[in-house]
Formats: C-alpha cells, sequence, structure tokens
C-alpha cells in the first residue's frame, strides 16, 4: 500500500515536470512566432547585417565559447563518449571562425524573401506570379555539432524565418554560449532575439513538445541519427523534413568508359567515409565487371576499405568477403563497400529501387540512350551521370549554403538551402478587374 | 454474463470488420504503387492517348453512367439530402460532357514529368538541374460531385502519379461506374488500369486506412467539408495537402480609386456565394467609409446581401446588422457579409492576421507603397492588388487545371495544379567528374 502511495507520487512528480516541459517549450515557440513576423517584414540589409554582427561576435567571444565547449568535453569524456563524438563535440578557434565564415558567406547570398517569379499578364487583364515568403518558425533538432547551432540560426535569420533550437545534451553548455553570442547580435542589430530560441532543458520530452506544436511552429528539421529522426516522425504533429539514410549506389554500366568509372567508383567511395553520399555499394555490368574490378579491388584495398562481395564477384575475385542480404541495405558510414554484379541496367535500377534509399545514385555509361533511362527512371533525390555522388551537395549544387539532405518528396528533396526554407504565394496585381 | 459475452462477440466482429477494411485498402494501394512505377516511366503520348480515351469513353457510356447516378439520387432524396446537395450529386449529359471536355483539356496542357528546370554549369565543371517527377500514389478523398472521379484521376495520370479515389458514399454508384469507364480506357490505351482505384466500400473506416498508409501512398488530398479534413489531418500518418477555410477580405484604402473598389468589393461578394475565394469580410479605411459604403449599401441590398457590421458602420447605416466577434472568422459560403471600419492600412493587415485564415485577400489602393507593403506581408496563399478575390483559381491562374486549392505552406500553397502533384530530383551530368 506504501509502495503503492509512493508510486503515485512519482507519477504525479513525472507528470508535473512533463507538464513544465511543455509549457516551457510552448513559451519560446510563441516567443519565436511574435519574432517571425516582424522578420518576415524585415529589410534584405537589415537581415544581412545581423549576420555580419553575428559573425563578429562569435569570433569576439571566441575564449567564452571555448570555456563552455570545455565543461561539455569534460562532461562527454567522464561520461564515456567515444573519440569521434567527443570530436564531433569539439570547438577549435578554427571551427569557431568556420561558424564566422559561414554567417558571412549567407550575407552575400540573393534574398529569397519577396523574389518574384514568373509575373504575366493573364488573358483576363491581371498578372499573375509568386512570391516567395519565409515558412514561420522552423524547429531544428540535432545532435553533438555544436556549428550547427550557428549554421541553422543564420540560415533561418536570413531566409526570413525564426528558429526554435533544440541542441544534443552532450553540446549544452557550447549551444548555449552560441545562442547568446546570437541572441545579443540580433539585438544589436535591431531585430527581435526572439528570432532564435534555444531550448536549454536537456530533458527529452521537449524533442516530443516541440514536433507537436502544429500552429506554432511550421516545419521541423532533424539532424542527427536513424533513432532521433524516427523518434522525430513518431511524435510530430508538425510536417517534417526527413533526412534519412543515404544507401548510395554507384552502377557501371558495360559501356562505361574504364577511366571515369574507376576515377568515380573509387572517390565515391573513398572521398569521405561518414557522410551520406558515400557509396555503400557498387554494381557492375557482368560485361565489365572482370576489367572493372581488376583496377577497382587492388585500389580498394590499398585504402583500407573491406570488399563485400555476391556470388559472382568472389567467383573473380574468391578473397572478397561475403556480402548478405543485411548489405544490400546497409548504410556502412565506414571503408566497407558492397559489390554485385549485375545482368545489365534493368537489373542495376531493380536493385536500386528495391535497396536504395532514395538518396544519390550514379550511372557511368557512355551510352546516351542508358544514361536517359536512367536519369528519368531512378527515383532518388539526386540522380547522377558520369560523376561521383559526392557530388550531392548544397555547396556544390550552387546553393551556397545547406540545412540538410530530404529524403522526402513533397515540399523539398535532395540538399536544403535558403529556398528550401520558403514558401509561395501567390500575387495578383489588376487595374479594377472583376470576374465576369 | 450473456449480455457481456454478447458484447464481446460484436467487439470481434466490429473488429474483423475494421481489419478487412484496412487489408482492402491497403491491397488496392498496393495494386496502384505497382501501377505509378510504370506510369512514371510512361511516355507523354501514352497518358495523352489515355486521357482522350477516358474522355470517349465516359460520352460513350453516358446512359450507364446517368442509370447508375439515378440510383444514388433515389438513395439521396429517400435519405433526406436537400436539394443542395442532391444538385450537386446530379449527373446530366452536360455534366458528364463537362466531364469528357476536362480531361481532353488536359491533354493540351505541357506534360510536367521529366521537364528539366536550370540545368547550368557548376564551377566544379558538373551540370546540375533539376527533374520534375510524379510523386507517385495519391490518396484523394472526396464528397459528393462525382465528376471529382474523373477530374481527379486525369491529373494524377496527367502528372504520371496513380491515384487511390475514396469518394462520398452518396455517390457510390456514380463513381464506380465513372471508374469502371477510366480503368477500362487505361487498358484500351496499353497503361495499367491499376493506376486509377476506387475504394468501393462505404464503410468509413476506409478513410482512416487509406490516411494511415505511409510509405505505399505518397500525400493525401482531401477535398469537402471542414468535418472531413480535420478527420483525415487527425488521423493521416500520410501527408496532407488541406484545403482549409476561405475567410477572405477585401480591405478598401483610403487612396483607393472609388469606381474599382466599388466594382472589385461587389464582385468578390456576390459573383458566387458557394466558393472558397468569395469575399466574406469587408474592411473599409475610415476616411473613404462613408463614400464607398453609400454606394455599396444599396448594391449589396438589391442583391439580396445580408450586412452585419461593426459600430462604427451602424453609425453610417443604422439599418446595418450587429456583427459580432464570432461574424470576423466567419466563412458564410452565402450572401451575408461581414463589414467593418479600420482607421488604416495597419489596422486592416491585424485584422486580417488575426482572423483570416490565409486563403486569399485583396487590398484596393492607388497607392504604390500601401500596394507594397501589403502584397509583401500578408501571409495568404493569394494577396491581390486591386482585382476580386474570385481571380484566386488555378484556371485563372493559368495551371490549366485544379485539383485543390492548398492552404498549406508546405509543398504547394493556393491552387493545386499539375506542378503541385509533382516533386524535383536533382540531375547532375559529368564526364567523369570526382570530387578533390
Amino acid at each position: 500500500m506504501e509502495a503503492m502511495q509512493q508510486a503515485g507520487v512519482e507519477d504525479h512528480r513525472a507528470h508535473a515536470v512533463t507538464e513544465t516541459v511543455e509549457s516551457l517549450v510552448k513559451s519560446l515557440a510563441l516567443r519565436a512566432r511574435m519574432a517571425a513576423r516582424a522578420l518576415a517584414r524585415s529589410e534584405t540589409a537589415a537581415r544581412n547585417h545581423a549576420l555580419a554582427v553575428m559573425a563578429n561576435t562569435l569570433l569576439a567571444r571566441s575564449r567564452e565559447l571555448e570555456a563552455a565547449n570545455a565543461r561539455d568535453m569534460d562532461a562527454g569524456a567522464a561520461g564515456g563518449l567515444d573519440d569521434a563524438l567527443l570530436d564531433r563535440l569539439l570547438l577549435t578557434p578554427a571551427r569557431i571562425e568556420a561558424m564566422a565564415r559561414g554567417l558571412r558567406d549567407l550575407v552575400a547570398l540573393p534574398d529569397p524573401v519577396g523574389a518574384i517569379d514568373g509575373l504575366a499578364y493573364r488573358p483576363s487583364g491581371i498578372q499573375v506570379g509568386r512570391m516567395r515568403v519565409p515558412l514561420g518558425v522552423i524547429g531544428m533538432i540535432y545532435e553533438s555539432r555544436p556549428n550547427v547551432t550557428a549554421d541553422a540560426a543564420g540560415l533561418c535569420l536570413k531566409s526570413g524565418n525564426a528558429v526554435v533550437l533544440r541542441g544534443g545534451s552532450e553540446a549544452i553548455h557550447s549551444n548555449t554560449a552560441i545562442a547568446a553570442c546570437i541572441r545579443e547580435a540580433l539585438r544589436d542589430a535591431g531585430l527581435p532575439e526572439d528570432a532564435v530560441m534555444l531550448v536549454e532543458t536537456t530533458d527529452r520530452a521537449a524533442v516530443s513538445a516541440l514536433v507537436q506544436l502544429a500552429g506554432l511552429v511550421d516545419v521541423i528539421i532533424p539532424r542527427g541519427g536513424r533513432g532521433l529522426i524516427e523518434r522525430v516522425i513518431h511524435d510530430a504533429r508538425v510536417p517534417v523534413i526527413r533526412h534519412l539514410d543515404g544507401v548510395c549506389h554507384v552502377y557501371i554500366d558495360d559501356r562505361a568508359d574504364l577511366d571515369k568509372a574507376e576515377a568515380i567508383a573509387f572517390n565515391a567511395k573513398t572521398h569521405r567515409y561518414g557522410v551520406c553520399n558515400a557509396m555503400e555499394t557498387l554494381l557492375l555490368a557482368s560485361a565489365i565487371a572482370p576489367a572493372a574490378l581488376a583496377r577497382l579491388v587492388p585500389r580498394y584495398r590499398a585504402a583500407g576499405v573491406e570488399l563485400r562481395g555476391c556470388a559472382r564477384t568472389r567467383d573473380l575475385h574468391a578473397d572478397v568477403g561475403v556480402a548478405d542480404e543485411a548489405d544490400w541495405s546497409a548504410e556502412y558510414l565506414a571503408p566497407i563497400l558492397a559489390l554485385r554484379i549485375v545482368d545489365d541496367l534493368e537489373a542495376a535500377m531493380a536493385h536500386i529501387e528495391r535497396y536504395g534509399s532514395g538518396h544519390t545514385d550514379v550511372i557511368v555509361t557512355e551510352d546516351i540512350g542508358r544514361a536517359r533511362r536512367f536519369l528519368r527512371e531512378v527515383d532518388s533525390s539526386s540522380v547522377l551521370l558520369n560523376a561521383s555522388s559526392r557530388f550531392a551537395d548544397g555547396f556544390e549544387y550552387g546553393l551556397g549554403a545547406e540545412i540538410g539532405i530530404s529524403t522526402d518528396k513533397l515540399h523539398v528533396r535532395g540538399p536544403v538551402g535558403l529556398e528550401g526554407l520558403t514558401s509561395s504565394k501567390w500575387i495578383v496585381i489588376g487595374d479594377g478587374h472583376v470576374r465576369g
């Protein structure tokens, strides 16, 4: 009986804490919403000036940022974070300079807000066009890297949006210090500081609370591991721009140029391992597989890439490991590569459709008809011909900056830049026109 | 005890029925998904041919369609549907011809699928552009009007999408007959008939089942009353393109031309009453209100429009009814108009922000500075200057056809035409390019 009462009290307390977190997050979002109105109406110069002031403030406060980061690093080391995570968490003077540079680069980009597209006369005599407008309030949920705090705040500000930031608990001191600089800079530049709100509690209930604020938050952008993104999708009542796995393929067609094929397949795997646009499976047309593998297998070996092949691959190279069914859907993010020999283009596209994640897929071929089919028929956010999958990136595509890569089809697909953070409304200009 | 067992049995039966509906809807969506692949790869000419065959088939089967419709009309009359609903439900030879004409009009529109935008060289040497691709499978949920069956099927086919249609139970025989014609036409034209699937059960559980098929259905488009749309939003695990209320405003600025203001304010209210882009509230700057109302009040009266005004309006026209708080947010869809006198542009925009639904709002002014502010700052899917709100329409905007009007900000806003039913993927063309 006493135990039951005790449990009841604890339930009650847990409930009260959750309530508090929910109302805290809601009040942050409400303040961001108010700021979003002012921001949507702000002039280009005011937002650009604020970005420049932000960059200066981060540099001027470099020491404070490093001190705050040291607290996170100590806690992370004590808490057993591995070296890779600690490296992500670390703020160095160079990384602080990179954050500042990122903000300054945004100044130079054209302002998307208010840009009018395709204004044209209609037979009725009215002029009709579309004007880009901010989405309103962005909810940004991310892990580990504290630079995302500055990057996301900058992109949202440039595109006229307010943002509610929710970083990882392991970076809480770094994020708090960066957000303080940014809010101070907004104030100094004469814009509402509430345009950038940081959720300062590390309570996980804050994430669920944030993603349920339909009507206050316009879109959620999660960046992090699959676990985080799936939890967000599950709980969300607000639309989510998803960034799911990159199970990316390069298909070497039998009409490929071997030199190009070798360069692309090697670059796509080894240029960087831990990125979503790295190749995870290499598909080879059977007619070209012996020649292509003869060049590539030794190079991958020399680079320390573990190879896992299908039975046909292992017939050619007995020392290649065995790929099983799970390898075809694996996003290794590591020096591991799955190899599969297929009959032809049709079989390659069927493999990609079945096992791919719709992120980035490449064909290497000199045949125009096959290139045309692959580009049209492969349903991925980026489809490349005779180029490395590593090009699937907002900077390489000329977006100037990138807040993530969308694997969704609606609204925005692939790298998300400033345009992905805006909406288009219709504008109509008449001179007393009415419908007859 | 017997009662409890009885209840248990009924629960079990209800559960079994729901299970059956769920698996039925899932199997329809799976078939649509398979067809969507073929459709995405189909040639423009094949889809256009199918549209023409569909039109011919509907005309050739006119008698059968009318007979099926007569069954719905009889059931509707017996079930007590009111005259307005019965009129919506009715299929006449003229309405069947209009359906066929709508399908033929789609043939003439440019094919959005595969269209490439902005292909340009980047400093790295790669060419980058965006290609329009179908969304995949559209779930269309609608009420009463059987012509939506043909309209939606045509728009989805033209844009390379498969569609699962779920019409109102009152139109089940009409919808079934129309869908049978369409599927026959697809077969005749050599395209997969499963590109158009109709949910033939009238069980309401089918709607919930359809909107939860994340992964099988790419987007849900509901068209109908607020109740239907809210239920869909509540249950959905698939993204929804919402079409919510049109609480549309015309604001007559004190720098308006009185002739234009009179024409626009009269047309926006009286051109048609039951449409979402009809004006529901007229805002007048106080300096122009006496002159504008002196012209407009008698004209509205003569047209049979009931007027409900704020206190300042009633000071000028004592015979105008009283508008209370609820009137400012009302979507009358009827010959009723709310009138409010405001101090200036600022007050008008504040009213629209507070009470509007973000659908369509109009300013009448000759002042460029005020026009510029209204167009930029009013956050609605359509914002008009010196033109009637009735222009907010896919045909008037040149989309050629329209499947609905989105009040969402993400993906598509305002009238949804073929482009709104597509996504853009990135395409990259290189010649052996790798990242350095």
